[in-house]
């Protein structure tokens, strides 16, 4: 067995210092003109697109996340493209976090994790972001296959969409649905558990709801987290953190993820020259970084 | 805009005189020799699959259901299998629901659904499985590109794999958590709403629960089932149509999936030539298909 996901992963966020982690979100209406005629070659250009990103991401963050329906929307060239971005990103010395949101039983479940965290034709993916709704049955193949290879599994339990609260909030004897979720993983957390004492069992922790971060806290002590909406979708750095605790290094236990402000920075949509486009992303990287080790810093 | 989703439904299932909708789960060790080496190409071999079933599955049923988890186990060249596939079935007249279980937020909704429900490079499908967990804003794309298109949603209710229950029945305020799903849908079923008076925002309804199918009808007098686990996940004819109502020509509402029972009988895991592979699934579907139409003529 290799080296448990939680370890790796911490240790590399330690490494870094800051616990940044680079979305990339193909938009076709905002993915720069320098990178070529999406239209006429998607593939390469979302390979192009995505791999310049690793280039300057894999200097501020540990991880990368893959937002693997805006790949779809370009068909099987975009999966594809998706998939080589992944390699390209392990090679790179990056961890993958594919935000695939897959969820189904049995047999199709097992098919989805060997499609997201096998050996190719799988993504070969780090960690992958499931779906709870089906029942803990759907979880199972994800988490078997991560812990024989090593690897994580990041299910939805408080998201940070507007209307997360829909059914995530609904009342169940006091608590609400996603605390219940939150509580009933605890067998799972503790499966994945490495020696540095976090899980691979993340949990997605909405940063919008920065008082609900520091309930899942206490309902999932180990569970490192995957904090979405941090940035371009309103949560301060500090918000973005509220979920993590005291470590060796400062507040840890998770990863911040940021994708349109790191990657589609006002001055990278500008740019002429990849020269330049690459100092733009370069540049807001290195602010996103340092707001959030500062955050972690407190 | 074209003619709406349901009515193209049940207009089809009538046509039929039988709700059997055929899944193709391409399960990596039952695909007969006969259709070549899954392994050395298994593009090829998923495509003559599952174009094989459509070629007999036409006669018999008005719906086909990809199960989309078990194409992307092999990776992009899956992936590709199965939208071209959809594109088959379709062209043999049959309704493709795709069975892909997406559910995320936002612009990442927006792709999914393009990804599904679009046209090329988008699978083109006619109706897309859909999980509610993160929110109603999750479902908002999707069902603006159905209304748009004439197109169906599928959305996850009430499942029926054995872990359905863990967090589907949490009680909220004396009534499960699928139960309120099914109440806050009512405005978007009433968005999909057809001439024919049904919904083509669609319930996925386990036919392992004939009671909750009874109380799930109560609460979407008007969406159409998509019923699961009928055959060989041990649910009767009689409990797959339990949430079915009267219509002109018996009980209706919606469609009941086989997939195992009618694709991999055991004649045609034993078939030696491609026509008693036929004949077996021909026998099959014909069989399941007269024991669904008697549970709808009682």
């Amino acid at each position: 067995m290799s080296a448990a996901f939680a370890d790796r992963l911490i240790e590399a966020v330690r490494a870094k210092a800051t616990p940044l982690c680079a979305g990339v979100d193909p938009f076709a209406d905002k993915i720069p003109a320098l990178f070529g005629d999406l239209r006429a070659d998607p593939a390469a250009v979302l390979l192009k697109f995505g791999t310049s990103i690793v280039d300057v991401a894999a200097k501020h963050a540990a991880v990368l996340k893959p937002q693997l329906g805006l790949f779809e929307q370009f068909g099987e060239m975009g999966y594809a493209a998706a998939r080589m971005l992944c390699e390209y990103a392990v090679s790179a010395g990056m961890i993958v976090i594919l935000d695939a949101k897959r969820g189904d039983i049995g047999t199709t479940a097992e098919g989805y994790a060997r499609a997201t965290l096998g050996a190719k034709p799988g993504f070969n993916a780090d960690c992958v972001t499931v779906n709870p709704y089906m029942g803990k049955d759907t979880l199972a193949p994800f988490i078997a296959l991560a812990k024989q290879s090593g690897k994580g599994v990041a299910v939805l339990v408080r998201t940070s969409n507007p209307g997360a609260g829909d059914f995530q909030d609904l009342q169940v004897g006091g608590a609400p649905v996603w605390r219940r979720v939150a509580e009933m993983l605890a067998p799972e957390v503790a499966e994945l558990t490495g020696a540095s004492g976090w899980s691979g069992l993340m949990a997605v922790a909405g940063a919008t709801y920065p008082e609900e971060a520091r309930t899942l806290r206490e309902a999932m002590p180990r569970a490192l987290f995957l904090v979405p909406g941090y940035g371009a979708q309103g949560a301060s750095a500090a918000d973005a953190v509220a979920g993590f605790i005291a470590g060796p290094q400062g507040l840890e236990g998770g990863v911040v993820n940021s994708s349109r402000g790191i990657t589609y920075p006002q001055a990278a949509q500008e740019a002429r020259t990849m020269s330049d486009w690459r100092a733009a992303i370069d540049a807001a990287m290195t602010a996103a970084a340092s707001e959030l080790r500062a955050a972690c810093a407190r």
